[in-house]
C-alpha cells in the first residue's frame, strides 16, 4: 500500500497545533489572573514519518492500521512540581467529551518504567476540521515534572545517539539517576509544604 | 456592576487563538497538498477594552448583557479573488455543530454598507475550555478579498485618525474608491475565467 | 558541483527570521507610542530550493556563483499608502552600515515593470551568526503598498498557475488593472490629505 | 524624573525577540544538519515595570541610571549537559564585537550562589535599530543545564510566593537539593562519556 504521507500527516499537524494554544492558553490564562500555574510550558511534535515507518515494522502494525498508533500527534506539558501533574490531569479529564476524548491513561508515575522513565500518559481521541473534511485522531498527551524530563530528554537523546545499544551497567546508572531526580522532585514538593506550613505560622504570630 | 476585565476577556482571547490555528492551518493544508488555497492570510484580534465600552454606550448595551456583543473576538480571512469567499463560506459551513455554531450571516458583499464597505460576515458560536471552565462564546468571523481588506484597513484607518468626523464629499469619494476596488476585484476573477479558458484551448491545441 | 543545500541555505533562513523580527517590531513600537505605523505588515521567505535552480538555469548563473542571486532571501513589508513606503525606505537607509548595508536600489513605482508591477526594491547585504560560522549574505525587501500587493498577489499566481503562458490580450488586461490600483492608491492618499485640510479648517473655525 | 516607560522599554523588547530568534536559529541549525545541539530550548523575557523600579529602590539606582541595569532584558539558554554550556558560552564569545559586545562574565557554576544557585551569566551590549532611532542596550544571557534551571525555577517561585521570607532550615534543604541537583548533571555527563567509550569499544570489536 502506497500511503500519500502528506495527507495522512495533515490532520495530525493541526491536532497538534490546536492542542499546543489550547494548553498554552490555560498557562496565561493562570498568570493573568495573578495565579500559580500548574503547567510551567508545552511543547509538541508528529512524529517523523520515517520514525513511524520504523515503528510500524518493529511493532508488526501494517500500514493501513498505522492510524491505531498512539503517539504520531504528540503533546508534552511540563510542571514544576509532581503535585501539579494531578491538577493538570483533572483539567484534562474536565474535557472528556468536549473537546476531546479520553481513550485511557497510563500512569508510568506509580508504574515505573523498567528504563526508570517517569511520566503520566493520556490517550485521547481528538476531532479536526481540515481542508480535506473532518478527521478524528488519536494524541499522546504526557505530563510530567521539569525533573521527570531533564532526565527523559537526555535518556531519549543518548538512546537516539548510541542506537539504542547501552550496556547493561550503564542502564543501571541511567535508572538510579532517574531515581535521583524523583527524589529530588519529592524533596522540592516537601519543601514547598513546609514553608506553607511556615508561613502560615508566621502569618499567626505576626497577627498577634 | 463591576466586571473583572481579564477574567471576562480570557475566553475571548483563547478563542481567537483557536480559531486563528485553525483557518490558518486549511490554508498550509492546501499547500502541502500543492493547491491553490482560498485563503491567503487571517488575523484575528480582542476588541480592546475602551472599544467595548465606547460602543456598548452608544448601543445602549448595560454591561452584564455585553456577551451578547458579537464582536468582541474578531477573526479576519483575506482572500485573493471573489470567488473565494464562497469557497470560504462553505468550509465554516461545513464545520456548523461541530466545532462551532453559525447563530447568522451577513452578506455586505450582496447588501453593501452605506460607507461603501464590502465584506461576508459570519457570526458564530464557539466554545472554549479555560482554566476557569467551560465557556460558549461569540465570534465574528469576516471573510473579504485583498482589494476589500485594502479599502477597509484604509477606510477604519482614516475613521479613527479623524474621530469619524468626515466630511460629506469626502465620504463619497471613499464610497467611489470603494467601487473602483471591487470593480478591480472582478476583473481579476474574470482574467483568471479567460485564462483557464485559454489555456484549455491551448492545450487542445497543442494537443491535435 | 555538488551543494548541500541544507547548509547553503541555513544562512538565508535565519537572516529572513531575523529581519521579518526587526520589521515587524518597528511596527509594534509606533503602535505602542499611539502612532500611525507606516507599515502595515511583514512577510518573508526563503526561496524554495527548485526555484532557485530554475532561476539559475534561466540566468545562466553557475552553482558555485549562486550566492549572487539578489532575492534566495526576501522580505516583504506592505504600507497602507504611497507616501508610507518612502518612509519605510528612509528607515532602512537610516541603518545603512549599521545592521546592514544597501547594496542598491530598484524603484519599480517609478519605473513600471512591462507586466504593471510597482514596488520599491531595496537589495542590502546582511551578516548572520550561525552555527557554522558567520557569512554575509543577499537579500531582497520588497516595499509596496496593500494594493500593489493586491495585484501582485495575484498575477504571480497567475502566472504560476498557468506557466507563465499568459495571452497577450490579457497580459493587457493584467496591465490595465495594474493601473487600475495604482490610480486607487493615489485616490486614498488623496483622501487622507483632503481629510487632513478639512480638519485643519474645522479645528480653526471652533476654535473662534 | 517622569519616564516614559512604555518609550524606554521598546529597544528591550526588540532586542530580547532578536536575540531569542538569534540563538532559537542555532538549536535549528545543528537539527538541520543532523547534528547534536548543545542548546536545548531558549527563553526571553523584559522585566516587568514594576520588578524593575522595586530593583532600582533596593539598589539605590536612580532612575535616569536605570540603563545600567543589566537584566532588564534577559536571555535563558537551556542545555541538557553541563559541557554543553561551555560550547554555548565559547559560540557566543565568537560573536563578541560582531552582533553583540560582552561587557562581563559571570560564572555561578563555579562560584555558586549562596542559595545553591548555579548558571552562567553572561552579561553584553547589544544594538538595535527602532522606529525612534539606535539604542544601544544592557542584556543579561544566562546559560544553565536542564537541571539547574528546573531548580531555578522552584526555587524562584518559591522567593516570589513566600516573600522571600523562606526560613533558615528550608534555605538549608533548598541548597542541598541545589547540590543534590548538580550532582544529577554531573552523572548523566559522566553516563555519556562512559557510553561513548563503550560504543567505542565496542565498534572495535563488531570491526574485526
Amino acid at each position: 500500500m502506497i500511503l500519500d504521507w502528506k495527507r495522512f500527516l495533515l490532520p495530525y499537524e493541526q491536532a497538534v497545533e490546536e492542542l499546543k494554544v489550547k494548553f498554552k492558553s490555560i498557562r496565561s490564562e493562570y498568570r493573568k489572573m495573578g495565579q500559580y500555574s500548574p503547567i510551567e510550558f508545552v511543547t509538541g511534535r508528529v512524529k517523523a514519518m520515517s520514525s513511524i515507518v520504523e515503528k510500524s515494522e518493529r511493532r508488526n502494525i501494517p500500514l493501513d492500521r498505522i492510524e491505531e498508533m498512539e503517539d504520531i500527534a504528540g503533546i508534552r506539558i511540563m510542571c514544576q512540581l509532581v503535585d501539579d501533574i494531578e491538577k493538570v490531569v483533572s483539567l484534562i479529564r474536565d474535557r472528556d467529551g468536549k473537546d476531546l476524548k479520553i481513550v485511557y491513561e497510563k500512569d508510568y508515575i506509580e508504574n515505573i518504567k523498567e528504563s526508570g522513565y517517569r511520566s503520566y500518559h493520556i490517550i485521547v481521541s481528538y476531532r479536526v476540521q481540515t481542508a480535506i473534511g473532518e478527521k478524528e485522531i488519536l494524541a499522546e498527551i504526557q505530563v510530567r515534572t521539569l525533573a521527570m524530563n531533564f532526565w527523559a530528554t537526555i535518556e531519549h537523546s543518548l538512546n537516539y545517539k548510541f542506537n539504542e545499544q547501552i550496556p547493561e551497567d550503564i542502564k543501571m546508572r541511567l535508572k538510579n539517576s532517574a531515581e535521583a531526580a524523583f527524589l529530588l522532585d519529592k524533596e522540592m514538593s516537601e519543601i514547598k509544604d513546609e514553608i506553607i506550613d511556615s508561613q502560615g505560622m508566621f502569618q499567626q504570630r505576626s497577627s498577634i
